[in-house]
């Protein structure tokens, strides 16, 4: 659990591309967002007040974020610099790059010196269980995807916003670094040991009111060769009530995998309900979420029109058009 | 890869149910057994020879396997004595045990004092790719199951054995811990990174001689919610060209849950033949493995006609009536 407000560092960004983890933030949960934390040479902008490190103090943060990209793979000196006053100043780390905060001895000896925590949301810092099966209260959507980033994270995030703005109960469960640094938890789902994959998401998704939603993150494709044994996982860990097929209708193929096409809406449906019902037999599909950022808007509308059409669900880009229809869908169950 | 051949430590099992792994590789590579060693107290014998450490030294033993389980999930002092003497002697020692060789500070200070190799299998050695989906060359058989704990990593074996009696050229691929110990090397494939689990396999079982098959120990099942996804690697990363369907008829419900019905042969045979060919469009089912110890020879011989009939493809028990009927099929791809 990382402690909020956050003051989010963008370091020496060269472009906005390279924030993409501070623009979830800003965009997902602003209440968190308190300021941006700029150095020489940056060039993005939240549109959030440059705090210094004091200012952000005085503001109530608990912890800077790294949102942004690493050059070259490495912490920079100019980071560091950065990184050890806040540690100093009272503040936790929180990232997401591949180098580990704690694998740097600078900043490991001074967050141990003054007592901050180091969290690198990468690798898991709990013990998850064996998966176990049993039913819980409450209800839960997982997003699935004909591919791997697809908008899976963004669909979920549309839903939890819309239901919250319809005073709905629903909670985002984050299942990868991104997310878990937009909501401050979560489980790095391809960090985990394969025998605990499914128990981490039971872990995530625990019992609850009965008509409390999570909304699970999904991670993968069940046709991504790469990482289909990941998606398994959150189907049969999550055991959802409802699924959602996520797509991007201009992929010429599986991202990775130059030689595999992708699959078809009915055969992510078909495949996906069947083994989610191995979990949950009452689990149905509510809709289409497709991603349509490389479509002109009345393109985008004709095709979303045709696979209501075609396939008899409401579908919908959800960033660009609203979760409205998914979520109408959810509330049906 | 562990070197061989093998002294199989007993230890002081107190039956043999607790030398399964020291079975396993007597049974399967019974030219790696060149003796056993036991301790007081050992009720458990192979019907090997007793060897000394010098015996098996003079023998050309490289490596000292424990092929029976601890009890109390320690390394006892008694043990410990033997395993120091082992590697003091020159053998590498080799483990699948919960416990690992490397965090018990004296086997690890003697065996970097002697240059020898502590073998933990149960933890990866490889830093493994992530899958990248091409296609290879040479043939791969997958073993799937209905549940957990059917016969898959028997299946496989007994497989390979036949088609090495008929000089066809066949290789059993360990993925599970007793099979690492039999063979010597495998993919410890619980205990792999979910990322990376499915490019385990694809290195597992690389390009190959165009007749030559890899028999893949099988994992889990589709249908098993607390291991699915690992299953659901072993078909993607395993690129199966054939699928052996694997099933235990007794069993009142899924291994360690309790609320689970075991799939029909149908159901695994479908779901992972659609799954599998995500990986590899040619892939065919070639038949059933029946593990029929807790049944009749007469109720056996009759279920296997009865699936042969109703399912139409070859079903058989192949520890107990033979994998001839499986390899037949095979040798038609």
């Amino acid at each position: 659990m990382i402690e909020t407000p956050y003051l989010l560092f963008l370091g020496d960004a060269p472009d906005m591309l390279a924030a993409k983890v501070a623009i979830g933030i800003r965009d997902w949960r602003p209440e968190y967002a308190v300021g941006q934390f700029r150095m020489d040479g940056c060039n993005a902008d939240l549109g959030l007040p440059d705090l210094s490190l004091q200012e952000a103090k005085a503001k109530g943060v608990k912890t800077l974020v790294i949102g942004v990209a690493n050059r070259g793979g490495i912490i920079s000196p100019a980071w560091k610099k950065v990184l050890v006053q806040a540690l100093e100043e009272g503040f936790d780390l929180a990232s997401g790059l591949h180098n580990l905060l704690r694998d740097e001895p600078d900043l490991k000896a001074v967050a141990e010196a003054t007592g901050r925590s180091l969290h690198d949301v990468r690798v898991p810092a709990v013990k998850y269980p064996i998966a176990n099966g049993i039913k819980r209260s409450g209800k839960r959507c997982l997003a699935v995807g004909t591919d791997c980033s697809v908008g899976k994270m963004y669909t979920a995030l549309c839903m939890e916003k819309e239901m919250r703005a319809r005073a709905m109960k629903a909670t985002f469960r984050a299942t990868g670094q991104t997310g878990i640094l937009i909501t401050g938890n979560g489980v790095p789902l391809d960090a985990v040991i394969a025998d605990f994959m499914a128990g981490s998401i039971e872990w995530l998704t625990p019992d609850n009111e009965a008509d409390h939603w999570d909304l699970i993150e999904g991670q993968g494709s069940l046709y991504h060769v790469s990482y289909s044994g990941v998606t398994l996982a959150l189907v049969h860990g999550g055991q959802p009530d409802a699924l959602v097929v996520c797509h991007e209708p201009t992929r010429a193929h599986m991202r990775g995998l130059p030689g595999y096409q992708l699959p078809t809406l009915e055969q992510v449906r078909d495949t996906a309900l069947a083994l989610a019902r191995v979990a949950n037999p009452d689990c149905v599909v509510i809709g289409y979420a497709i991603n349509t950022q490389h479509m002109k808007e009345e393109d985008a509308k004709n095709y979303l029109a045709e696979i209501e059409r075609g396939l008899g669900l409401p579908a919908t880009d959800p960033y660009r058009f609203g979760a409205g229809k998914l979520v109408d869908a959810l509330a049906l169950i």
